[in-house]
């Protein structure tokens, strides 16, 4: 379709349109023109977005069953979304990646942050992980694998559909592989320990990027002596410790796939000898080492996103309190805690007050030594700053 | 004076204490009584602190002059301040350092977040600059500088009185040598650069520490390109670039000293070669050299506090703004801005916000990498964690 023959979508005549016009990436159901052709448009069709007054504001995805009717692609309206605009995008955040780091594991696309709505890959050396989590990205899927292919030589390309956001914009749930073949796990560098990422296996066996940066400074803390990994998924904090000189650290997690793969990483990077694991629910294995009076030099606390919606945070900060408050009692005289959120919900002030007072209630006292974010392969469109969902807090617990 | 001696101060009934019981480290004139024989202790003077039933909450330095009456310096009433409670004080700040760095160079005592009220220490080595910024601080100050000089074995320290925080505690604005010699400048080793501080000349030559993680951030994005290290003073982001492998670096400044310093670092650190300074106010060279059409592949501003109070917070914001508005021009295309804030009055939100129409109104679109504070030499105390008064921006401005 040429650009002249697209779709319009139009904003109602008492919408403000400055927010788009200085670059805000979403429009929203209540502030277009909904009309029965409109609403006829399949969920991905690109169309042109329009003030009130007809003077085009961009090209946008729109998806009329979604919260998030539009999102912006290019705020040039002549632009043409199809395979030379998706290399234009992938080239550059390709380019940010290999400023970033010396090898090719990375976070490759972060969705809005690097001008893809909805779009996230992984990248894994010679293979990728992809997710489109929003309609466009689903209708033009083969394009982007054909260019992710071209332009990085990744030799396969895997397909993950189990992020929460496809639901939201009526996707299925139908992961697969797209080319190649998975020879699972993979091994992955990453600040100087080797994980095992099982790329088929879903969220539960995969490997995030977003705790580089948090983990390379754990290890720092962590040296010379014992850790404790809690809700360690496949080890992130746990096997960088080691390979930073931690003396000993345990990995403590549900899940035994999850700790098999981290259990894999610690002998392929030549540290099994000073790793242990513990299959457990995190909750009761904390209460189980207070109760046995267990001290470690640095525990880190990463669980799942405790406060996933608006509606969940009550709960969610009580349970962020709750891993303090039973965390804190097994951090050594003059030890470390990191605690973890990745809930959007949860800001920043909320998710440290919550900590804070658990460790209070643990009758310890904390100086807050660093607070963290997500790695620079994560970045943030900077009209959605605020909603920063990963944050590291690092307390050293007083003598 | 016994404890049973001290001097009490008394809450006003309507005070709730639970703020204090849970950990504030300060008191204000409207939450205690302050009678004639209150108003006559001296400042600085120890006393316990009570609520309105007269129990002891603390042990506290008053200071009826001073917006902040008390500062809590042991919630244990019979906590006796002396060499031995320093000492205690003083040996776990500088645990939490030799945990943190392989060299000696280093923030020692960041104040309320060392459980040292108003006390900072920074150390260079065989040398360490102390700013007693708080009355009880500098009433002890023999003390003080007697068990810093036994556990660290520094042989030279400087009484640095230059700080605002010292006027509002009624101190006077008197440096000197307490102890040693100063062999000015001294070579300080961060981040693989040597930067050179003279200890002796105030703020506007020696050194920070704070911005260590960000330097190196910095670093790593500067890699093979030209770097622009606007606001420089001794080159703080510039010799770090270097260090790091940046082609070039310029560090502009107005301030001649503060240059000088720079270079003679650049050469100790061998890499005077690739470095050029600019002696010039700042926002008058980012203008010029807007005109002249300049490009560098990392710009980065870290100017003085243009916010450092409430009733300065517009105007420091418009000035951040601005800063971002010069500086995004000079950026090339793909290439970094880093943009950082010392401001306790411009929060987070409001310093992203000023930079990011900043960068819009120059007409340029950023993607926001990484957010950075102070580094972890500079521990919070949990109670004041909002007021982390360094922040550091690192945007990518896309292709």
């Amino acid at each position: 379709m040429t650009v002249a023959e697209r779709p319009v979508l139009r904003l109602k005549p008492k919408t403000d349109s400055r927010a788009i016009r200085h670059g805000a990436p979403w429009v929203f159901a209540d502030e277009v023109v909904l009309d029965r052709r409109t609403r006829a448009l399949p969920a991905g069709t690109i169309v042109t977005l329009e003030d009130a007054e007809r003077r085009a504001l961009g090209v946008v995805a729109i998806n009329t069953g979604s919260k998030i009717v539009a999102r912006m692609l290019d705020r040039d309206p002549d632009a043409e979304i199809g395979r030379d605009w998706i290399a234009v995008r992938l080239g550059a955040a390709l380019a940010l990646r290999e400023a970033l780091y010396d090898a090719p594991f990375y976070r490759l696309v972060h969705a809005e942050g690097d001008g893809l709505p909805g779009l996230v890959i992984d990248r894994f050396g010679a293979a990728a992980v992809i997710q489109p989590n929003a309609a466009w990205a689903e209708l033009l899927l083969d394009d982007i694998v054909a260019v992710l292919s071209d332009l990085t030589g990744v030799s396969c390309v895997v397909k993950n559909a189990a992020g929460r956001a496809r639901g939201l914009e009526g996707l299925d749930d139908v992961s697969s592989v797209l080319t190649g073949e998975v020879s699972a796990p993979v091994p992955v560098p990453m600040n100087g320990a080797t994980y095992m990422a099982d790329l088929t296996g879903g969220q539960k066996t995969g490997l995030f990027y977003d705790q580089r940066p948090n983990q390379a400074f754990a290890a720092r803390l962590a040296r010379g002596g014992r850790m404790l990994d809690v809700f360690s998924h496949v080890g992130g904090f746990a096997l960088a410790a080691l390979a930073g000189g931690a003396e000993s650290a345990l990995a403590v997690d549900s899940s035994a796939p999850a700790l098999a793969l981290a259990r894999k990483g610690a002998e392929a990077g030549g540290v099994g000898a000073r790793f242990e694991t513990r299959q457990e629910d995190a909750f009761a294995a904390l209460e189980a080492m207070g109760r046995d009076g267990e001290r470690f030099d640095l525990v880190v606390c990463d669980p799942p996103a405790f406060a996933p919606s608006k509606q969940a945070l009550d709960a969610g900060l009580r349970a962020y309190e709750r891993v303090a408050r039973l965390a804190a009692p097994l951090v050594a005289p003059g030890g470390f805690l990191m605690l973890c959120s990745c809930s959007h919900a949860a800001d920043l002030g909320r998710f440290r007050t919550a900590s804070v007072r658990g460790i209070g209630r643990a009758g310890r006292r904390g100086q807050l030594i660093r607070t963290g974010f997500a790695g620079p392969d994560h970045p943030q469109h900077p009209q959605l700053a605020e909603t920063g969902y990963l944050k590291a807090l690092a307390f050293r617990l007083m003598p």
